[in-house]
């Protein structure tokens, strides 16, 4: 039998004890599962970030897989806290919004509350519920313990953010068409990611021009190094969306891009 | 037979191989032991955050875990090496004070020194005896090795630090308590954990009022949201102390808060 | 059976999802490979300093271990995509230099391109090789599959680096000899590590100085704490190269030290 994977996205930041303790309980519950991190970086409370977080890396996980994901600035209200089961594997959480993405085109098999105090830890702090409802939900379904029995069923709708229900604007042109998204993340790399992927233009058209602020860019490139260093370029990133980069630089340092400023791509048909 | 369970805590941070390599270390003598990141992002040589990162997190991991921690500005110098043993479990790293509040309230079984060769590396560094001292006690401590193998009785009191020893001052009052304190520690969010918490005051009191340079706090809120965004707050924190904290902000930044700042709590029994 | 360790070493940093993924992926194909988390913060595209950072922590780890290593500025492009056996163990990314320090005086077995699509993801992008073919690769080799079926003898020579191939100068005193080498890699602390180790003077001197800039030091400490708090002094660092460092504080900020600066060291034999 191979161990339940279970995956940690956060913003609690690795600075502190937050996700190490959530480990600790689950590994005292269930003993042989493996822990992965998937991020704890999310700034804080940034809802839309995790839910792009999740929605562009838990596909590439085994199926059954149980992802624990805590960006959660509720905790303590009234906001529910939730596992969702679906047909590729677990969600367990706040219900703010954070699934809303990766949970698209996935059949929903079971929601529930977590209400059951024998999931829980003992003691149920104000502040914590990542540690004291959300990692003990985790390890008791990744011990075998079925999702009904984690608390009553979930009747509400999960939360939907804006982010992921509004898609680019397209408009149709005699050649091809003009699609206006927008910068929904920068990364790491300072490559800032697009709403923008190719279903959006049709599949016998090409991309002619990118524009993003003042800067106009000639089609998409197949590789960072396409262009000398320093220059910019626009690439069908990793995520599956367009994105504008810099080779071996920042895009968002070198023309002050930030999540949700406009971009423009003109597809046309060739010939 | 469940793997042995080790935890590390340093102030090595992630960007170089330090931590890295004290896994492989680990690894190559306990194959099977199970590694968890409590922090490494603690300041270097702040022994005393270390100690209170151990000391809110220790219990919520398995009887038995093997607790590895290295701050250690004294390395390479005459300050002593030790492994603890407690009846909930081993600590690991130099007695600089670091265990002292973890251990506060523990049994402890036995202290040696980690001054026997064969549990160490065969080269041992000057300034690196996380990876050439610390983590191979861990490693064969994981492995079933016993303590007294790993060297002499340690025969001084283990260091204890001021934050071990000082807790809040307590004035009685006609109907309740003034409790004055401080700040302890401040948190990825800002939130400034006190060193005040309920068993300061009777258990039939309320905490009416919180004094925090000069902002007045009323009462403990239930949540975060229970203020409206950008307004502070005193809340139970999950450590068990009293935390200032703002809701969807950071109470540090915006209140110029540090460790050592000192924070009024007066509780009042009700009627 | 214990199961095959796979080390990861990156410049993809831990906010965004990209090292979680990657996991992911590995645990997809091969579910008992162990992880362990080299670094991931090697500043973008910086090949020299991930080269030594694989330099001076391979060997810490067991035979066998498979060093996964991606800091990959041309990924897209041309650049080879290896696996490479040793005596030791394995080594998974791009032929740009990563690997030319860690690989000296290792015996190499065999080098072969990561060709086959077989043991890549059926959708290989084109930015993130470290998830669609180098991850694969690895899983892979951890599960059993032979180097071999990876792909093709890589025919070419292994990319060297500036840095593994130029050491420092000797010359030879009368009664000792000077070394001019210089920084290589600075680490969290600010300790300075130099090019600089023992067998570059005979065995019989000692170091009487150290010149870093303006600043002189006078022979090789013991531990950080042999000189006053806030004082500098050089040191034979954990990485067996001697290193200038700052008791309780960063040599690095205190006299503006980068990669690349002159050290002296002269040694002298003793009478």
């Amino acid at each position: 039998m191979t161990a339940s994977l279970i995956t940690l996205t956060t913003d609690f930041g690795t600075r502190d004890w937050f996700v190490g303790t959530m480990k600790g309980v689950i590994l005292g519950i269930a003993p042989r599962a493996r822990l992965i991190d998937l991020t704890h970086e999310i700034a804080p409370g940034d809802i839309a970030a995790g839910a792009f977080a999740l929605s562009v890396s838990c596909s590439y996980f085994p199926p059954g897989t149980i992802h624990l994901a805590v960006i959660d600035p509720g905790v303590g209200s009234e906001r529910p806290a939730v596992a969702i089961q679906t047909d590729q594997g677990f969600y367990v959480g706040p219900d703010n919004g954070l699934f809303s993405r990766v949970l698209a085109g996935q059949r929903i098999r079971a929601v529930h509350c977590l209400t059951n105090p024998r999931y829980q830890l003992a003691d149920v702090s104000r502040t914590f519920h990542g540690r004291d409802i959300f990692a003990t939900a985790a390890a008791y379904l990744a011990k075998g313990v079925k999702i009904k029995q984690l608390g009553s069923v979930y009747a509400a709708p999960l939360q939907e953010i804006d982010s992921a229900r509004t898609g680019p604007e397209i408009t149709q042109k005699k050649n091809g068409c003009q699609i206006v998204g927008r910068i929904q993340y920068i990364d790491r790399f300072g490559n800032a990611i697009t709403n923008i992927r190719p279903a959006h233009w049709p599949e016998e058209a090409v991309v002619r021009e990118i524009r993003v602020g003042r800067r106009l860019l000639r089609g998409l490139q197949s590789s960072y190094a396409a262009v000398p260093p320093g220059h910019p370029l626009a690439i069908l990133g990793s995520t599956g969306y367009v994105e504008i980069a810099v080779n071996g630089g920042s895009a968002a340092q070198q023309f002050s891009l930030k999540v949700g400023d406009p971009v423009r791509v003109l597809a046309v048909t060739a010939g």
